[in-house]
């Protein structure tokens, strides 16, 4: 089968947006991730790519003739492949394109447009694939046996809630609910006092598979579309009482935040590592273990969270690092998920989401929630401006980022995946 | 207020509809229920209301505009009752828009159309609202402590999966999945061993609630457009080795089955109960708690499920009833899984689809899965054909009914909810 001539990784590669060359940028012309905008005037919202501080507006730019990003989506691999080589082409230095994208003014400033959600979001479904993080929870709960049997064979995942996720700069009110002191017998209600942040990956699925098809490790990725930020607020002190016997439920369904950028499969190529497991594991089933998942079934993306209280806010301090991992660490790759989530026939639908779940490195330091690096609210963290933190404060704003970079290609990004916590209705109190 | 005058539950009312006045029907002129059907020329998926043994399409009626169950179901319960006394009025013997109807052509027969979900389901959340069945299923688990101390207080629920939900009489595929055997240390892959089928109802959510809102108890039957019968098929097999610590995933979402028929609410009315706890309970926490909650929060409404193997279907027969059951004896009444589940904020949206959860009665013949009443699979049923079973076989169908009686009103039910198992697919063992 004849391939296109793809050089759209190529990192001396420029563009005529001038930002986009700027060596800070997330989305030099090497990145160009998908998402959905609209400036003031707009009705709908457009399809744009990420290129510096400007967004090509695919419409405008006569490389799609729709506003549907799930539709875009369900293309498949192939079809995203030509137009992500179209749109580098367009964006080179000297491409035959500028002119006629000038005047059509295909290209809008990011900063003066709203962001949506990158798609509409189907089915949402949270894995849990860092052993670190299970590992971690599970001593709090059981220290004697932090990881079930069932790990190191299931990918173990779950169904979250799709209705309550919101794109990035969407505040959301601090939960209410059950919860039950250790020494009580009644639980009370009220708002959460152990409300925390989890650091995630979402992967957005493009082409479908039919109800009852499974999809073999060896196709997974073709069902993928790309990669995302992804904050899984949670509720610690809600989640204890009504998690048995059927799982996390009003803990976690009351926000979500998503990034607005979605970096593809092929922006990631250059950043693809080995899948290893630690030597005595057992090896993966069969149906989740191929020869190309163990060569380069992992991605080396670098995460980091940020923390800026009110306080930093207002002595206009840009926040604080809590924490930094890196996805190559996780237990479980894409594939195997895909391949995992399919195995019983379950159809995936173009939008729909795949959380990794909360991502930690093997090091404490390494963790991405509060309810690990603070072990289980025990030991605070304290903040460089005389702050501390067990868990999150109203008016706390959390920002998620990450980036890859490795010698000899160019250094691309996510952008932000940012909520802050605003004070909790009164609404039960008040009725 | 002025309120409109409300007839339509009258038991003396007749159609000119003949099989209405029928009084076998599920649907006489005092039901009424929602769907979505086509003839063999529609495009589109058109909204109708079942009414004896025809359909009333409601756009050729012109009583509505669209084709968009989901925004009908929008616009709340006050719409939904003129809409309501609109059809009964239109539909009553000797009115005065037979003729109209009759030649636009506004009926059509149920057996000439094809009837899809009754709308797009978005979120899907499964509850335990059956204190019978948790304690039934409990036991296998947990003999000496089979109800986990928070049921009581919590109306536990969990996420389910969309992308499966399917109308009824959508056959499908025996799952595959991971098993462990409880002597063995590594896990298989196959079809599914142990395949049950649970007996639900299915609330589906018309107005929303903004995210961060929660729903009061006394509102939250306005964010209700009515109920139908559900189907939460289950690989009890693949369960118990995935569900820790998130709960069940793959043992759950290769398949669940709604009916086509949504009953209102508003025709449930003549058949609502007192919601009362055994004495000795807890009473519910203020928030789930009110007065019409105590005085009618629960629903007389009778279930059956049905058992036709491939062998009674050659045969000619109709099936065998394997059990029934009342949705009033439930542990937790459809307010209270609306406050519940909004009290953190969550945001419920038009189509949102919340299952009571397998429903089974008091006593061990009123079962709603086949776990049950064989005792996890150690004690077989007998069947008049001289079959057997203990999970379900390759070409079983099951069956779901429902419906209301009592003195001084009208039977009115809920039509089918069946499937068929097919065999498992080959897919992962040829791969």
């Amino acid at each position: 089968m004849m391939a296109l001539l793809d050089d759209t990784h190529d990192p001396t590669l420029e563009s005529w947006i001038e930002s986009a060359n700027d060596s800070n940028t997330d989305f030099p012309i090497q990145n160009l991730p998908f998402g959905r905008f609209r400036r003031a005037a707009d009705m709908d919202w457009r399809i744009g790519v990420a290129i510096g501080d400007q967004i090509l507006d695919l419409r405008r730019a006569r490389l799609i003739s729709g506003y549907d990003m799930n539709q875009l989506m369900s293309l498949g691999r192939e079809a995203q492949r030509a137009l992500r080589l179209a749109i580098s082409q367009g964006l080179r230095r000297g491409s035959a394109q500028q002119p006629e994208w000038e005047e059509r003014e295909a290209l809008v400033a990011s900063a003066s447009v709203e962001m949506a959600l990158p798609c509409q979001i189907g089915d949402y479904t949270d894995f849990y694939t860092s052993i670190h993080h299970a590992t971690a929870v599970g001593k709090l709960f059981r220290p004697d046996n932090p990881l079930l049997p069932n790990y190191k064979w299931v990918p173990i995942g779950y169904h979250g809630r799709s209705s309550s996720i919101i794109p990035s700069g969407t505040d959301f009110r601090r939960p209410l609910g059950q919860t039950r002191a250790a020494d009580a017998t009644v639980p009370m209600v009220g708002p959460s006092r152990r409300l925390d942040y989890e650091l995630e990956l979402a992967a957005l699925v493009g082409k479908r598979n039919p109800l009852g098809e499974a999809v073999p490790i060896g196709e997974a990725e073709e069902h993928l579309f790309g990669l995302a930020l992804f904050n899984d607020w949670s509720a610690r002190d809600i989640q204890p009482w009504e998690y048995q016997p059927l799982g996390p439920f009003l803990s976690k369904n009351f926000a979500s935040t998503l990034s607005p950028w979605v970096v593809t499969l092929d922006a990631l190529a250059p950043f693809r590592v080995p899948y290893q497991r630690p030597a005595g594991d057992p090896d993966p089933l069969p149906y989740l273990d191929s020869k190309a998942n163990r060569e380069a079934g992992a991605f080396d993306i670098m995460l980091e969270v940020w923390l800026q209280t009110a306080a930093m806010r207002a002595a206009g301090s840009p926040g604080e690092r809590l924490s930094r991992c890196n996805y190559r660490d996780a237990y479980w790759t894409l594939a195997q998920l895909v391949a995992h989530h399919t195995v019983n026939g379950c159809n995936l639908q173009p939008g729909d989401l795949l959380g990794s779940g909360t991502l930690s490195g093997p090091q404490p330091d390494e963790a991405g929630s509060l309810l690990e690096l603070t072990a289980g609210g025990k030991r605070l963290i304290e903040l460089a401006n005389g702050e501390s933190r067990s868990f999150l404060e109203d008016g706390d704003k959390v920002s998620l980022r990450a980036f890859c970079e490795r010698p000899g290609a160019r250094r691309i990004g996510f952008g932000e995946c940012a909520g802050t916590v605003l004070p909790a209705s009164t609404t039960v109190e008040r009725r």
